[in-house]
C-alpha cells in the first residue's frame, strides 16, 4: 500500500518547514521531497493548508487511568491516592483496564499522538487495545516491590515480554516497570534487572518526582535516587526515567554518563505541585528529554500538544530567559527526543527510511492567521482539536478528525458503564 | 427577543454545577432555574451535553497586534520590540488596526470570550469592530508620555471617551490608558488623571511586569512602581493594572487598600520570561485578580481557556501546594473576578439580572469522558475548540461553532493582505 501526502508543509528534522510531498511505501517513509519516478500512490492525501509533523511520542502515561479522569482533583497527593485513587484501582477488573486503554488511545490518536509509553497492571489488556487500534506503544508492567504481589507482577512482566514484545507488526515494545526506588528496594530491583537482562529489555521507572521522595531516599540510603540507581546498576540496562524533577548537578552528570532518558511531564508536575524539572540544565548537559502526559488523573488529558506548549513556556520563566526551549526545541521534545527516550530509532522524524508515523494539523482559521512561522503557531497558538489526520506504520488511524479503527461512541459508552460501576457515582454528561 | 437555554449544565456563582434552564429576556438573564410561568421563548437553545459558563473576560490585550501573530517569537524583549514589533507598528494604518481587531474579536468569540479590555492606538477602529461584531469591550488609548505624540494620544483618549463610552447598546466602556510608569512620568500621569477625573473614567495601565522595570523605578524614584502610583494618586480613580508580577508585601497591601484590580497574564509572563505573579498571595490578601491573554505577539493566541488552565497550574507549583487555585477558582478568575477587574458589575456570573453574556461548551467526546466534575474537565482537560455557542447581551454571536456576525473568511483574507503589506513577508498557509 503506497500513500502520497501531496503539497504539505512539513517540519523537517532540523526544525525548519518546507512545502513538499511525503511518499510512503507500506509502513515506511520512502521520500520527503522529490517523489521517485517509479512511485505510484494507491492513496493520495491532499496536504494543502496542513502541517505535517512526526507523530507525537507520549513518553509516560498510565493509559487505563483515563477511567478515573475528573474523579478527584485539586487534592494533596497522599489524600488523593489513599482515599480516592487506590480504593478504585483495587476494584478494577480486566475489562475496565481494556476500556480505559481504549478511551486513552482514542484520545491520543485524535490529538496527534502515535506512540505512548505505559506502565500499569493487567497490561495484556492494554496490549490488546494497542494491537486492535493500530497505535504504537512501549508497555511495562508496573511493579511495587514492597507489595504482596511484587513477585507475581515481575512474573507478569516476563509473560508480557514473551507474548507481546515486537508483536503487532513490531508496534509493541515491552520494557520492565519497577515503579520507583521508594516502592522497589535494591533487592527487588536486582531481581527485576536479572529478568530484564535475560530478555535484553529496558527499564521504565519513576525517579525523583517529589522533594519528599528525594529527602527520604537520602535519609534511608545516604544517596539521591539517581545515585542509588547508579549504585544498584540499573542504568546499564537502558532506562526511561519519568519526572526527574528534583536533581542535583551530580545527578545530572550521572544521567548523562549512563544515557538515562527523561520522560518530562510538565502538566502533571504542575498540577501535583511536584516542582519544575531543570530541563534547561538537562538539555545543556546533553541529556535526552522527551515529554509525557502522565495519567489523566493528574493532568487531566493525554494531549501532547499541551505538554509541548507547557515545555516551551515554563522553562523560560524558571531561568528568566526568553530564549530557553524555543518552539522548535519543544516540538522536538514531543517527537524526535521522545522517540529516543523510549528507545526507538525509526520514528520521531520525517525522513526517508523512518516508519510512517505522521500527524497532519489543519492550518486554517483564526489561530493560524497570519502564518509567518508554522512551528511557533503549532506550539504557542494551535490546539489539539486541529489535528486532522494521523498515520502509524503508514496506516491511517484518523481521517478528517474521525477515528478509522475505533468506534468512539461504543468506547465512551463502555467507559461510562465501567466508571459508574467502579465509583458508584453518576456522570454529568449523560 | 426571549431565548431559553434548556436542560443545560450551568456553572452557578458558587462554582457548583446544576442541570437547569436559563431564561433570557432581551439582553438580560431573567432566571436560572425555574422558568417564570409567563415566559415565552422566541428561540430555544438545546443545552443537552453542554456546559454553560459566564462568557470569559479577557482583562488585558492589544487586539490589533493579532496582525503580528508569529511574526517574531522566542527573542529577548528589547531585541524583539526594537527590531521586530515597533518598526512594523510604525507602519500600521487605520485599516490594519481595524482588520487586526476583527481577527482578534473573531478568535475571542470562537473561544468563548465575551468581553475584552484593550489598549492600543487608533482605538476608534477597534470601537467600530466592537460595535459591528456584538462583543463587549473596555477600550483605552495607549499613551506613551515620553513620546512626541503623548499629548495627541491623551486628546485621542478624550475623544474616544466622548464618542464611544457607553456606546453600542452599552457594550463599550472607555478607560484611560497610560502605558506604564516607565513610559509615563508622574507629570504626564497627572495630566491623564485630570482628564480621566473630568470624565469619571478609570485607568488601565501596565505595572511591575519585569524585574528590570521595578529595579529602574526604585533607582529613579526611590519607590516601587506600586508605591510610586500611590504617591501620584492614580489609584483614587479606579485602576486595572496589567501584569503585577514583581511585588513586595507592601505593594500588595497598597493594592488591597486602593482596590487595584489585577489583569494577570500567565501565558505572556511565561513566554516573555517576566516571572510568575504572586497570585496566591494576592488572592489571600483579597485583591481582585482577573485573567488576560496580553497581545498575540507574546502568547500567541487570545484563548482565555488556556489562561484559566495556566492559572490553575502554575501557582500550585510556585507555592508547592496542590490546593492553590483549584479549578473553580481559576474559572472565576476568567469570569466573575475578570468582570470586577474591568469594572463591570452586571456580567461574570450566571444569575438573574445579569447581562446575558454566556458561553456554552460541548461536553461530548473523549476529553469529557468520564465526567464526574465538569469544572475540572473544562479547566484541566477541554480546549477552546469545544466552545459551541456564545451570547453577548442576549444575542447569539457563535452558533454551533460558526460566527454569526463576522465573515471569518473575509477577515482572514484582509488580515493576510495587511500582514504581507506591512512585513513584506510571504505567509505559509496560503
Amino acid at each position: 500500500m503506497n500513500t502520497l501526502i501531496k503539497d504539505v508543509l512539513a517540519v523537517l528534522p532540523d526544525g525548519s518547514t518546507k512545502k513538499t510531498n511525503i511518499a510512503i511505501e507500506n509502513d515506511k517513509i520512502s521520500a520527503v521531497g522529490d517523489v521517485p519516478a517509479d512511485f505510484t500512490a494507491d492513496n493520495i492525501i491532499d496536504g494543502k493548508n496542513k502541517l505535517a509533523v512526526p507523530g507525537f511520542v507520549n513518553t509516560h502515561t498510565h493509559v487505563s487511568m483515563t477511567l478515573l479522569r475528573s474523579y478527584a482533583d485539586d487534592m494533596k497527593l497522599m489524600d488523593w491516592l489513599e482515599n480516592k485513587i487506590w480504593p478504585i484501582e483495587a476494584k478494577m477488573k480486566k475489562d475496565d483496564i481494556y476500556w480505559g486503554a481504549m478511551l486513552g488511545i482514542a484520545e491520543m490518536i485524535k490529538t496527534g499522538t502515535t506512540t505512548f509509553a505505559d506502565m500499569y497492571g493487567d497490561m495484556e489488556k492494554v496490549a490488546e487495545a494497542v494491537e486492535e487500534t493500530g497505535i504504537r506503544a512501549i508497555l511495562s508492567r508496573g511493579m511495587i516491590g514492597v507489595a504482596p504481589n511484587g513477585q507475581d507482577a515481575l512474573q507478569e512482566n516476563c509473560t508480557l515480554f514473551e507474548e507481546y514484545n515486537n508483536a503487532a507488526d513490531g508496534r509493541i515494545t515491552v520494557m520492565f516497570g519497577p515503579h520507583a526506588p521508594y516502592t522497589c528496594p535494591p533487592k527487588f530491583l536486582k531481581q527485576v534487572m536479572e529478568k530484564a537482562q535475560k530478555y535484553n529489555a529496558e527499564i521504565h521507572i519513576h525517579l525523583a518526582e517529589t522533594k519528599g521522595e528525594v529527602d527520604d531516599c537520602i535519609k534511608q540510603y545516604g544517596m539521591t535516587p539517581m545515585a542509588l540507581m547508579e549504585d544498584v546498576g540499573i542504568f546499564d540496562l537502558g532506562v526511561l526515567a519519568a519526572h526527574c524533577v528534583h536533581l542535583t548537578d551530580e545527578d545530572i552528570a550521572i544521567m548523562k554518563k549512563h544515557n538515562v532518558r527523561v520522560a518530562h511531564n510538565p502538566g502533571s508536575n504542575l498540577k501535583l505541585a511536584s516542582g519544575i524539572a531543570p530541563v534547561g540544565k538537562l538539555l545543556e548537559a546533553g541529556v535526552c528529554v522527551g515529554l509525557g502526559t502522565d495519567g489523566t488523573s493528574s493532568n487531566n488529558n493525554l494531549d501532547m500538544l499541551e505538554e509541548i506548549n507547557l515545555a516551551a513556556l515554563i522553562h523560560k520563566v524558571q531561568r528568566l530567559d526568553p530564549l530557553m526551549v524555543p518552539a522548535a526545541e519543544a516540538l522536538k521534545m514531543g517527537t524526535a527526543y521522545g522517540a529516543k527516550a523510549v528507545g526507538l530509532s525509526d520514528i520521531g522524524e520525517l525522513k526517508s527510511g523512518m516508519k510512517a508515523d505522521i500527524t497532519l494539523v489543519n492550518m486554517q482559521g483564526t489561530q493560524w492567521t497570519p502564518c509567518y512561522d508554522a512551528v511557533s503557531l503549532l506550539v504557542y497558538s494551535a490546539n489539539a482539536s486541529m489535528v486532522d489526520t494521523v498515520l502509524v506504520n503508514g496506516k491511517i488511524l484518523l481521517e478528517k478528525g474521525k477515528l478509522t479503527t475505533i468506534d468512539e461512541e461504543k468506547v465512551i459508552f463502555e467507559v461510562n458503564k465501567s466508571a459508574k460501576k467502579l465509583t458508584g457515582r453518576a456522570l454529568l454528561n449523560e
